[in-house]
């Protein structure tokens, strides 16, 4: 009798969290997600988990169940499901926000709406739902039952005990499910860094209520498009203040359509408005809520910071608050935005850490305290950089969980429980995907480490014709692009070409093959970039020959 | 009677410093700093002030004045000599730091070492160098008389009480001075978010001493490599737990020689151990100083961190402690290697906000008291991003200085100084040179943008070879590099050339020119890309004839 876990995605890393449940020979997935690319995955749109074992498998797999809508859980579905076709299971508003990328995409699907509390057979896996708070309604942790335990996954959570809707995390059943036994948790570790208890979405209002009460002209608040709770904050607290509402940004009014729908905003009648009616209310009854939190170079926010939005324009004295941390790597996007709302006069509210902000994840004393809520065998840090998996670790020691009963683990790796034993039996080899453009592919890192050294020092392309025959070169023509400004380039045009030709007069003296006279080529103009100039452009050579072609 | 002033570099940015005064058409420069590259400005080695307005008004210059040696205020002292040759005034470590490029490109220079208390007279103004405590020995703030009034620059400064060589900020004189009365105060704000004091560089040292007490192996510190107070910090904190150290990182070393040299770093005798020799000493009696704070990808840290360091190599157990915070902008290299590290189960101990580091510029109470100190009757916030700016313009505000006093300028901006008005009375076009390999351009937008493009999509290059009297084509072959995984661009590669050849014997029998030609073939590339991959890649497509050639 044997339970394997294995996560694809999410470990040593914010993003693309996936992981597989194996028992009996059947499989259970849990959450889809992607990652955001960076400087070391230019150009691409998406980064996805390497599911090839799921695919390997897919006529094993029960099930994808959806602990929340956030794209690092959701985001992934529509590929996934394209090679492992299963029904999937999360609340309403998970599968709402998860929707809007598989409809983009034409994909078929099995959505099955859930509530916290519902319990499901799945071939060999028991599942149970669990209510947990976190800065997206609908969230669930899960509690996976087989005939070897129960493991518990917290899915993404802190303790707030005076959430926004109302819903509060189910401490009871948690600690239930303790009582009959939790065989291991695994635990959202993003904020294991940080001292005592994450702060409730509730201290954000009074903040508000403080910035909207002062606030003399129009208020901008940009915040993550997906945190429905603290646009339910912004939105009552607007209406308090006897401000309309405008929402602007493509993502955010998916967002508040999908839950206002679903019941999950209340939104005052008549408090909405539209951009074009913007300029029939007076400055102080307006706020917009616009996406941009993050510097993000086409959003809403930035072209209102640049002047470039169309229809909302700056004045002087207006405030703009900023209801969300940079995600780390962004802090020079989110500062160019501040910086150009300051230049309009804008009055900003910011960072580093926004008092108008709280952050989802629970810090380290929330997960001390799932800890001893679950009272769990073995522990796994899930959902974090390594350094968060390692502090996460520490305090499941400090808990009093041996060292050798806690997993800090990588993408891939198999942990293996049987009774009374569990330990990690070997990893399977895993290559990140990506999206780019049309394809899925695990571009190859060739391709990448092409698009660095070509954003880095731009290139070189060397063209011509040769009739050996006749000893006729026809051109060479030479391209410059990203390389240097055309004045310089022109001036060391001719240079290049003169050196070129003769090596190429030599090499057609040589009876060099074409290969050989493209790499002569390419070294004369290596070696003129590099002692010249001290620039390693990429360099592309190709030369034809007459006899050829068609 | 007019005093002028602008701000060549290092407003609305962290970086490049260069300020220019003048007065009776003479001109006095202070600090030729530059500034480090980011995703925007791809490829470039380093950015540096535009002093065009210099090289026009080169025989003006009566000298070249340097508060400290860190890089953004001494960087581009080479580049600026080769074209506005002039004394330049330091003390002799910002001297020494300054000579290691000039040497390296080998620029002749006059340098001219001062003391704190110096005072100089340079045609119409007078100068006197002020001792000013900052993270970098031989630091001044500068009083520049001439018959118009004094201004006072503060250089980079904070007000520490207890530095670590006992030279503290010269309250008295700057009192003094503002008994005399300051007509202006240009006053770092690089940290005028934040409240309170700057903490005091002993600070550190408490720190130091709870981690080497209890630190059972090897200690790895980084640090920035200018910082010679901290290096002068861990090294004594070393000595007094009995370890060896090791210096590691050439530009570290660097530093150590010339502020051992000049005296500013006492080293006991046999502290110092050299690499190779690192083995002979018990883990425990070795402390390593590297480079690689930022995350530095070719820094001794990262290679340690990544197990590539030839010398060194972590146990677990090493402890390694960044006495560094990340710089706006470095948070995820820096994060990537604290994970390395961890993975090779060091002890590591970091930020976000290292308790092992203080800055070295004052906070928002620095610079109240500084105003205080001064008494200006003007006030223009310096070293700074917009809002840093912005909000050490209200601490001004706060202390009594009027708004029409204070001045939020960008670079280019040009202040007129006459008796009882100031006022900007115009910008100079500015637009900032690169320093690309051996280049030092205005490396135009079109190159950047360019390299932004080839970096995000690659490229794609078709050429042919035309006979329009034979009605032949040569070719055509088609290169993709950072664009498609090789097997993909195998698979479109003869759909492209197919469609490609239609529309080249479409052109030869329309008869039309080279360049329509091309315009066409690029066309039904661009479609094909847009269409079927949803890809934008760079298209380069040549033609040549065969009638033209050698």
């Amino acid at each position: 009798m044997n339970l394997e876990f294995i996560a694809l995605g999410g470990l040593g890393e914010i993003g693309k969290n996936m992981m597989a449940f194996k028992f009996e020979d059947r499989l259970l997935v849990v959450d889809a997600g992607v990652k955001f690319p960076d400087e070391k995955t230019p150009g691409v749109d998406l980064i996805i988990p390497d599911y090839s074992y799921l695919v390997q498998n897919r006529e094993k797999v029960l099930g994808i169940l959806l602990t929340h809508g956030h794209e690092d859980h959701v985001g992934a579905l529509p590929f996934l499901l394209q090679e492992v076709p299963a029904p999937v299971f999360g609340t309403d508003i998970t599968l709402g926000l998860a929707s809007g990328r598989i409809n983009e995409l034409g994909i078929d699907w099995e959505p099955n709406p859930v509530n916290p509390g519902d319990q499901l057979e799945l071939g060999p896996f028991s599942v149970e739902f669990l209510q947990v708070t976190h800065s997206v309604p609908g969230c669930l942790g899960l509690a996976i039952k087989t005939s070897l335990g129960t493991v518990i996954y917290s899915g993404d959570f802190k303790f707030d005990q005076t959430p926004v809707d109302g819903r509060k995390i189910d401490l009871a059943r948690f600690a239930e499910l303790s009582r009959q036994g939790v065989l291991c948790l695994l635990c959202d570790s993003t904020n294991a860094e940080e001292e005592g208890f994450a702060p409730s979405e509730q201290k954000v209002k009074a903040v508000f209520e403080g910035i909207f009460r002062s606030a003399p002209h129009r208020i901008i608040v940009t915040t993550f498009a997906s945190n429905v709770h603290r646009i339910q904050q912004i939105i009552s607290t607007a209406y308090e203040f006897n401000r309309k509402v405008l929402i602007d940004g493509m993502s955010l009014v998916r967002v508040v359509n999908v839950a206002q729908e679903l019941g999950y905003l209340r939104i005052p009648e008549g408090t909405l408005i539209k951009a074009e009616d913007i300029s029939r209310y007076p400055r102080k009854s307006v706020l917009i809520i616009t996406t941009g939190s993050q510097g993000e170079p086409l959003s809403a926010l930035s072209r209102i910071a640049s002047g470039e939005h169309k229809k909302i324009k700056l004045e002087p004295g207006d405030t703009v608050v900023f209801s969300a941390d940079p995600i780390p790597g962004n802090e020079t996007l989110v500062a160019e935005t501040i910086d150009n709302l300051f230049r309009q006069k804008a009055e900003v509210i910011y960072g580093p850490l926004s008092d108008a902000h709280v952050s989802g994840h629970g810090y380290s004393e929330d997960i001390k305290l799932m800890i001893n809520l679950t009272r769990p065998r073995y522990f796994i840090p899930v959902h974090g950089e390594y350094r968060h998996l390692v502090k996460s670790g520490r305090l499941a020691l400090e808990m009093g969980i041996k060292e050798s009963q806690i997993f800090i683990l990588e993408n891939g790796d198999q942990v293996s429980f049987s009774p009374g034993k569990a330990f990690v039996k070997g990893r399977i080899p895993i290559s990140p995907k990506f999206v780019d453009g049309l394809s899925v592919d695990d571009l190859s890192s060739v391709v990448l480490r092409e698009r660095q050294h070509l954003g880095q020092e731009g290139f070189v392309a060397f063209f011509s014709c040769l009739n050996r025959k006749i000893r006729k070169i026809i051109g060479p023509e030479i391209h410059f692009k990203g390389f240097l400004p055309e004045r310089m380039a022109q001036e060391i045009r001719e240079e290049l070409r003169s050196n070129a030709i003769l090596v190429l007069n030599q090499c057609m003296s040589e009876n060099l093959d074409l290969g050989a006279c493209k790499q002569k080529v390419k070294e004369v103009l290596q070696r003129y970039f590099s002692k010249k100039l001290r620039k390693r452009p990429f360099i592309l050579v190709d030369l034809l020959e007459e006899n050829e072609g068609e």
